[in-house]
């Protein structure tokens, strides 16, 4: 349902138009943008569920109006922690994906080994070899290389709309040990932080490091949510009442945003429990989480972009960032999964779902 | 000679040679063509009999129905042993190949100097340099080193469906020593074996590595096969009783399954022969043994889910899960080698073969 303290469309965007000391692109847009919103109500009525989110129109309604006006770097900057020796195909997928959504600029900080072959999946992203694994740290340098890595990353942090931490991460305990660093100083300058594959794995042996932080979202998959459910529940998995158990898991965590994926993906805020269930595909192929998290930093970016120029008075609810951009990118994902089975059928690999995810958001919001 | 309806070659130039209507060249190179498919297809009609395998059924029934409730793993997941210091492409083409029919998860166990370019040719695979050749190892260090490597290997060991040993894997001693540790792990923890390439190499020469376990595939051609008969049945190869000789090799080496490559694919486990010669392509570009041992693997780990899914009672003949996945897998590469040489006839590569897999898959077993 949209509303906007108890007025309508009609007189919001008649105040739009009779603004007169707007600029005219500053009420243009915003007229185009009650318009895109404008074309979600008779969809909501077909919702079925209470829990399942208007996920198009939200997508609709965060995903920015192009300007002219705008320069590089104000669609987003994204930057994916993770690529180490054994894993460069995920953190490609996440940084590339965020790019295909139309971020300006994605970064990925991954290991010295791990930059030249991401480097070579694509030359549109910026990559940094500056993490370290333990085989190649003296035990007497450890001290000393962490602060050099963590500073490395520190200093482009205040650039970044977003960090995804964890995809293919890898589980070096010198690493690891960085990373946590890394979460500290991006927590410190109010970064969202999205935490995902081995991240996770970090995270739930540390949740102090994004316990009670509003703008933490983690991503778990069917085990990585057992683990956590374990972890900060001390229970197991209770499919019987899904949506209580990630209510009571986001709320224990201090209102993190924990997506729980799965048929249906969940959401929850610890406020608020949503569902998205549009259908996807069928294919389980490695790298499809690493796309997903590459979106919801997008989204989340946008979202926040979205209710700082509102005043934080949105039409749309949910009204959190977060659960916005688990919304969106969810959907995202599962419309370009969909596209990509039609085409590719059980061929289908995630660089097929990648090159299907423009016209997926083309698709629901056309550019113009 | 190759003869049809009495029409012999040289008639069949003459009446090309005679033909008035159309430019000598144009004719006689159409007459050429004919003669070749002709030829083709009498042979395959000398060959088909009581050994042919029901191949495009089997591929049918051992294919799992898509179930959006399973999650990433279930629909298999390989490792391929191989790739050194000469050879990237061999490993790359099994495990893209197994990715493309539908596992979910492909891994590539190969050496350091290796591994970056195997990660560089493609995103969706998972790339562990952990394979070390004796140039890199000092005399002193070796039973350390090799005792490192077969643990590296062995910590994933469990998480496998199937592996394939010997793709692009060279014949370093050193390598070669580690590797047959590696097939013994893999025996002990009952994950099925293919053996190709420089794995038959080292397997013919060590018969103990296999002999006697039902979970091995012997995947030789002509030359592997030749090697592998002098070896076990002290005799040349002998044509006149193929099906006979295969038979008895299989048995000797303790009823592993042996897939001898050809014109028409011979497969036995000891008990039965199956033969499989739908016409695939006359190109005969290097590669497509490799596509062969990944397509196996998946189908193997496909007959073996559904055996168990059924108990054992089941509605298809052969019922040995290493028979029933050697003739999917040589079916499917038969079917795409031969809409590849459609699509680019003498310039098809092994890559175009693998970019067919998706589409001979969903001609014979439509995802849905």
């Amino acid at each position: 349902m949209i509303v906007k303290h108890g007025m309508n469309y009609l007189s919001v965007l008649n105040s739009a138009r009779n603004h007169k000391l707007a600029p005219p692109l500053a009420v243009l847009r915003r007229q185009q943008f009650l318009i895109r919103v404008l074309g979600v109500r008779g969809e909501n009525i077909m919702q079925e569920s209470k829990f399942e989110a208007d996920a198009d129109n939200i997508l609709r309604a965060i995903t920015p109006v192009f300007d002219p006006n705008r320069h590089k770097g104000q669609a987003g900057k994204v930057a994916v922690i993770g690529g180490c020796r054994e894993y460069t195909g995920a953190p490609y997928f996440a940084a590339i994906s965020a790019l295909k959504i139309g971020a300006d600029l994605s970064h990925v900080f991954c290991t010295k080994d791990a930059a030249p072959v991401i480097k070579s999946y694509s030359p549109e992203l910026i990559v940094h070899p500056v993490l370290e694994e333990s085989y190649s740290v003296g035990d007497r340098d450890k001290d000393h290389m962490s602060r050099r890595v963590v500073a490395e990353v520190d200093k482009w942090m205040e650039r970044f709309d977003c960090l995804v931490v964890g995809p293919g991460l890898g589980r070096d305990p010198f690493l690891l040990d960085c990373v946590s660093e890394i979460i500290k100083q991006a927590r410190q300058a109010s970064i969202p932080i999205i935490i995902d594959g081995d991240g996770l794995f970090l995270v739930t042996d540390n949740l102090g490091l994004v316990s009670g932080y509003p703008l933490a979202i983690l991503t778990p998959n069917v085990n990585e949510y057992k683990r956590l459910v374990q972890k900060v529940l001390n229970c197991e998995v209770n499919d019987q009442d899904a949506h209580g158990q990630l209510l009571s898991l986001a709320k224990q965590i201090g209102g993190v945003t924990v997506l729980r994926k799965g048929m249906s993906d969940l959401i929850s805020d610890g406020e608020i429990v949503k569902s998205v269930s549009n259908y996807g595909s069928p294919r389980r192929c490695g790298g499809q989480g690493d796309i997903l998290s590459g979106s919801v930093a997008v989204f989340l970016s946008w979202a926040r972009q979205l209710i700082s120029a509102n005043e934080g008075n949105l039409i749309i609810s949910p009204t959190n960032p977060t659960m916005l951009g688990c919304i969106a990118g969810s959907a995202l994902l599962r419309k370009a999964a969909s596209l990509a089975f039609e085409d590719r059928k059980r061929s289908t690999l995630t660089t097929d779902i990648i090159e299907c995810l423009g016209r997926s958001l083309e698709d629901i919001c056309p550019a113009c």
